[in-house]
């Protein structure tokens, strides 16, 4: 039996067709009646036209609230004035469930009541939108690396050891082996994966027990990280400039729908074109000077400075060479300036901040050794990560893009909260 | 400037080329010195022969161990016998860095040395092979589901309540909020999904904390969860079989090199088309009955059951209509009888167990209730869960594919720690 989605009318024109969904939205004009119904691929309109149908369907009109679900038989009609471009005129409902009092309504509602009822909230235009939107990107972010022959390499969500203090790490009994912490970035293990394969990503969830109430905060986010063998600093820039034009111009491509209903304005995101801007840290910190801003250079940038910074472009910049006091213990420097690692940011418009963070990989065994001592690091948890400059060492880089940042982004949106079906944040855990 | 890979040379006959990479081996013939250089797309012979090239590239083969990286130059020349179709005519070696008493030799290991080098085994031959089908597992699993209208809802990992008892939960530390436990299926999300999206798939790690140190178990492991609105169990069967036919078709055609090193007998693979075989929990129950197993109607089926019912079958096998107790409360019971829930396993061929359990889910608020009282259920913990039988109840269905056991089957492994680059278990936390 064929199955009818809304999104597909356009091929039932003039036929019969039979919809399965929820009652978005009804009015009335006295012989004739309207009901808007939504079935999870877009919505439609039908038209109850009272001496059209039998006098049963056209008093179910009445009984059908806000989410009831329904199955109702139609002729699809091409009507321009309609969002989708086609009207049901209908000859038949089936009422499946009466929904009592739908708890959202077209007022406006609380933001911390809408997120109690996330798994209703989902059901509204403008969360459907961002959850397609972050779809397409995750989609276009698995494209763009499957295309080129990298090697999908997940990385572990328990990791033995806690790296770089626990002030941040979630932890879990780990039967008799002691304590396991959910891990931050897979990005050692994605090290690992490229000596293996040479090109690599690892894709999936990580965590940060940050005490943060930010709107760019998260305790569980998604994260892909790219690792290149052989890919030295400029590689990785070129890498992340390919891989930002990619996942917009898919999303601009694909979801454009969803970017008209989100209101945001794409003239932006038309200019996310390869080559991005690249700006040294220090010319970074001249920006700040001469916006009046008091930064010291060596100091890391916080998320005003990165606004400040940002602005400057109309598209996302890449400020590369920080100093490498700020910067991770694995980070290559720079052998024209010690001081300074072979680092790399990436800076979103219009103060969405930091969406890609990457490096130059340290790849030298006897430095590698002394860093961790620097940073006072266990020796012995990186035993296994110092095996790769031990067994045939090669110059390596990836960067991390956090996807719920990259989702708020590309959809305009003030909070991260709206970015992933179901956020976790310090004070929210349900539903 | 060009990068070469060597999975690529079939572009560059003839032609000068420069490959980074890692020395795989090497053998020597007087004169003439065969170096194996893997690069991660692949291995290529390069034949270096003394009076072509000058001294000191000649010595440098002697210098060479296992797994140290170089960069070598040469002419890639057409050979029929050589794996990859290619050989490379060496003009120049660059040595990066030598490797040295590389632990994994071309000798016999213990599985649990090569576990604790990880990282490392990654290298070899045959865990390569094994990556690069899982990777083609999951493409082509979201390929199946993108392709189709569905949308990627990201399930929580951290979950608030513990659901089904605590006992093979890993719980963390939540800020003010409690305990957290780490999500063992994102299904009931995905249900409050697919009432937005209608059709929606989950997919990501999911934790158990069984104490079962079986070949089958992770502690962590990635599982995908399709659901369907207005799906029933029929249609549930369905979508399952075409599922499978596209993975394996998928990794027949894009993988066949990779499942011919792991020397896997693909003509069982070849036979995994739609439909698949459907027998009912009681004809199952008859067929261990009839070879001599004393087997009680009512209970659920042991891994030593399932191998016994799947090997009466050339391909994987649907069974269906299990006996309500002993499977989840969320299931829907059969209208024709009462004692049976509309679930379905699917159980791979050659003794691989059940791959896929999904059902048709209970979507009467008030026999839901019910079911959770049976179960001893907290019913707070509910409550979001009942507001999607309250609000536009539909009929629904969906099921979970376990991407690790589905790796095992498709490559033929004898256990599942080689079906994930950095497998988790009771006893393996590292590296």
């Amino acid at each position: 039996m064929t199955k009818y989605y809304i999104e597909e009318l356009s091929k039932y024109d003039g036929q019969e067709v039979e919809i399965k969904g929820w009652v978005y939205n009804k009015r009335s004009s006295g012989k004739i009646k309207f009901l808007l119904v939504r079935d999870g691929t877009g919505i439609v309109q039908c038209v109850i036209v009272k001496n059209l149908v039998p006098e049963d369907v056209f008093e179910k009109f009445d009984l059908l609230t806000q989410e009831s679900s329904l199955i109702i038989r139609g002729k699809v009609r091409k009507e321009d004035r309609a969002p989708g471009g086609y009207e049901i005129d209908t000859t038949d409902i089936q009422i499946v469930h009466i929904a009592k009092d739908y708890p959202i309504t077209p007022k406006e509602h609380g933001i911390e009541f809408l997120a109690d009822i996330r798994h209703l909230w989902l059901r509204s235009t403008r969360q459907h939108a961002i959850m397609r939107v972050r779809h397409e990107i995750i989609r276009s972010i698995r494209e763009f690396f499957d295309s080129r022959g990298f090697t999908l390499i997940d990385a572990p969500i328990f990791t033995p050891a806690a790296c770089e203090g626990t002030s941040t790490l979630f932890e879990t009994e780990y039967f008799d082996l002691g304590k396991a912490y959910l891990t931050q970035s897979g990005q050692l293990y994605g090290e690992a994966g490229a000596m293996a394969f040479g090109k690599i990503y690892v894709f999936g969830p990580t965590f940060r027990a940050e005490k943060s109430k930010t709107r760019r905060h998260l305790t569980e986010f998604w994260m892909v990280e790219p690792e290149v063998a052989w890919n030295d600093l400029n590689d990785n820039m070129e890498l992340a400039e390919e891989f930002l034009e990619h996942i917009v111009a898919s999303v601009l491509k694909n979801r454009d729908k969803e970017l008209k209903i989100l209101e945001r304005d794409i003239t932006l995101l038309q200019k996310v074109k390869k080559p991005l801007p690249r700006i040294s840290y220090s010319e970074a910190v001249d920006i700040l000077k001469k916006n009046g801003i008091d930064f010291q250079w060596g100091n890391d940038f916080g998320g005003t400075d990165e606004t400040v910074i940002s602005s400057q472009f109309d598209k996302p910049v890449i400020v590369h060479r920080y100093p490498a006091e700020v910067k991770a213990f694995y980070m290559k420097r720079d052998p024209e300036n010690e001081k300074l690692a072979l680092a790399m940011d990436i800076l979103a418009p219009e103060g969405y901040g930091e969406i890609i963070g990457g490096s130059q990989r340290e790849d030298d065994y006897d430095t590698l050794v002394q860093r961790i001592k620097e940073h006072n690091l266990p020796m012995e948890a990186f035993e296994w990560y110092l095996d790769l400059r031990r067994y045939g060492s090669v110059p390596h880089s990836g960067f991390g893009l956090g996807v719920e940042r990259t989702v708020a982004w590309i959809c305009g949106l003030e909070h991260v909260r709206e970015t992933i079906p179901f956020p976790r944040m310090i004070y929210r855990l349900t539903p």
